[in-house]
């Protein structure tokens, strides 16, 4: 039997997928599982995106441009000039998915070997990227005591080598929920300027910032122009995930020429999910105040409701929809595990992810859990409930 | 200004990118251009495939299994068991195209270095997946006289280091239309399993196969089970090339398990593609008989007609529905440029793809284009005598 590569050998899972067997197994046995452990939200796609769709009157489902619409792209630059982005359609590609535009960073600015920085916890997939790529991490560690606010900059410092190509952000953060203030985003481009190194800012909560916070975008800040690039995404921002629409901006030339060409490699980005996209920035504004509401509503339930639970800690966050929560458990792997295996509570129990999957660096976050407030209130009401019981329990049992 | 990746600066663009400008700049002067250079069809795609997508009723447009529906997968199982392929649901990963099965199986068994030996011209986008994974591709060449006949098996077995991972065949190929017999395929086959090498055939076009011609799939080989790697797609079998679905099929279970590393750091394939694939499945057997007689009747024409010109050869294919001719000229990119720049008959001229780009091996395939027969009946015909006079100019002013 042929070999597998040690590329694909070592391209790592995603920190949930263990879980999913004993989920499997809970469910057949009949138990209902509030999901707490992924971001697939539960809001309603925008009707005019839907629409859109269902209004199509192709006749041959031709290619579309590699770049993606034109006249998408013409009123996607719009929607970033109204948010003070100064980009034009010819900086942006549409991408399949903003997973498709962090490959095309990664493959367009390193080579294997070179080394990209990110404060952990970070978006488990960026490890998978990063391996297809031939790519090192080199992480930096955020602290929950801080709210997971960006490590000092001298940090950063420390690890910069002829091969630190980027430092990719995640702003807001998944997992952390974490919203950079612009004093943050100034000294990260402060720094990439002086080694002229990239900065890849994944923006893909932009439009998830509660109680009045403000976003403050890479992009925003003109001299960083030639080093900023952008990776953005319809997934979260019209609860569009299956849409598989994402795009990457800069104002980087040699960056979009060099993306092109892996754009152009695998033809173009989906023709229905591009309709549905460009239908979706007609969405009126009250759509998303209604959104950002209920998020706000239900991370103030969680963040409450988990800080009244003994021993456990939360950083409150400020945007996305996560949060990292540290339990009074040793192992968060084998609670959760237990959650979907030996628990019920009138036979209903939850799924958390444990958050070492979204820790680079081995044995750290081993006692925290990421929790994704996407469920309606009387769900997430009642999984806090679950949570406590649960670690009761498991905390007399061990 | 930071700089791009050397793997940036390599990855190689499409062989027709450098004359779009000379095309758009013909089609400003009002200049119709019948466009023989692209693979895209101009056959309707099925009604049913475009009202499933018209009927559905998504609310949440929420991500799919990483590896495409099981209802799909179940399915597309069962077209491959009629066509005698003995595949189940869990051999098949659905993937955005056939461009990401390639991209998958590419990181799946590759590491940087490692070599894949593909017979040339082949498909161009090869060169951009294998620059992605950082592969080296050892072609073959494949000659024009024998109509792009497979290369003797010891041509093969003379590039075969502890560095080559497979064999990437295109099957029936584009850009050559070569069908290869059962023979040369089993020849393949044993060649794979002497050296224990893979065999990743791109199988996109299995189902054009002209004048009762039969393709014989690398899944068709029990012995070869483990070795054997299929990449396909509905762009072409349905006319839905925009749809962006294709699949990665393999009865080794650690092809499977590894690619779906790399599904699951992508999320999932396009929902809206996936409903209009599955629904693809039920097109009836005249759809195809329509289109395979279309085919036939544009390739005879084609073929005729290329024929009929001083000094034109042309390989006859019996599949896909490309063809590589040999014209009467020394630079095939020169001639293809001219016809935008600097030729017009009735203000109408051609588009042609120069077949050097399909080639690995420098300065191979000058003297030779690709035709794709796309076109309707009328524009073939009044294409190939655009040729012809072309020709002729052409060589008189040179
Ligand atoms: C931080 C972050 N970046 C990127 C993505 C990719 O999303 P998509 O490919 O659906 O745009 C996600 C999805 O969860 C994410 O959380
Ligand atoms: C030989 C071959 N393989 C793969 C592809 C990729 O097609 P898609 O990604 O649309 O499935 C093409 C498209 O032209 C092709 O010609």
């Amino acid at each position: 039997m042929p070999k597998i590569s040690n590329k694909g050998q070592e391209m790592p899972e995603s920190p949930i997928r263990k879980l999913v067997p004993y989920a499997e197994a809970a469910t057949k046995k009949g138990r209902k599982i509030y999901q707490l452990n992924i971001g697939q939200p539960d809001i309603k796609t925008p009707q005019g995106a839907l629409d859109a769709v269902k209004n199509h009157n192709i006749e041959v489902l031709s290619y579309s441009h590699s770049a993606g619409f034109e006249s998408y792209r013409e009123k996607l630059a719009g929607y970033y000039q109204k948010t003070s982005i100064p980009v034009e359609k010819d900086d942006i590609i549409i991408t399949t998915g903003g997973s498709e535009a962090l490959l095309f960073a990664m493959g367009s600015i390193t080579d294997p070997g070179d080394e990209v920085i990110i404060p952990e916890p970070f978006y488990a997939n960026y490890n998978g990227f990063a391996t297809a790529s031939g790519v090192k991490i080199r992480p930096i560690q955020a602290s929950i005591d801080t709210g997971f606010a960006l490590p000092p900059i001298s940090e950063f410092e420390k690890l910069i080598t002829e091969k630190t190509k980027a430092i990719l952000l995640c702003n807001p953060g998944n997992p952390t929920g974490y919203l950079y203030t612009k004093e943050e985003v100034k000294q990260l481009a402060n720094l990439a300027l002086k080694h002229d190194i990239f900065i890849v800012s994944d923006e893909v909560y932009r439009e998830f910032a509660y109680e009045g916070a403000v976003h403050h975008s890479i992009m925003s800040i003109p001299e960083l122009a030639e080093n900023a690039i952008m990776v953005d995404s319809v997934s979260k921002r019209y609860s569009m995930c299956g849409a598989r629409i994402g795009c990457l901006v800069s104002k980087n030339k040699e960056v979009i020429a060099t993306a092109m060409k892996f754009a152009q490699a695998r033809l173009s980005p989906p023709t229905f999910a591009q309709i549905a996209s460009e239908a979706a920035l007609e969405t009126p504004q009250e759509y998303f105040d209604d959104v950002i509401e209920q998020y706000t509503y239900r991370r103030n339930l969680l963040v409450e409701g988990l800080e009244k639970i003994d021993g456990v800690k939360v950083a409150k966050p400020k945007g996305a929809f996560y949060c990292i929560a540290e339990l009074p458990v040793e192992d968060a792997d084998d609670f959760a595990r237990w959650l979907l295996e030996d628990f019920e509570d009138d036979n209903e129990t939850i799924m958390v992810a444990p958050a070492a999957g979204f820790y680079s660096t081995p044995n750290t976050g081993k006692n925290q859990v990421r929790i994704a407030y996407v469920l309606k209130k009387e769900n997430l009401e009642r999984a806090i409930v679950i949570l406590e019981k649960a670690l009761k329990q498991y905390n007399q049992q061990n």
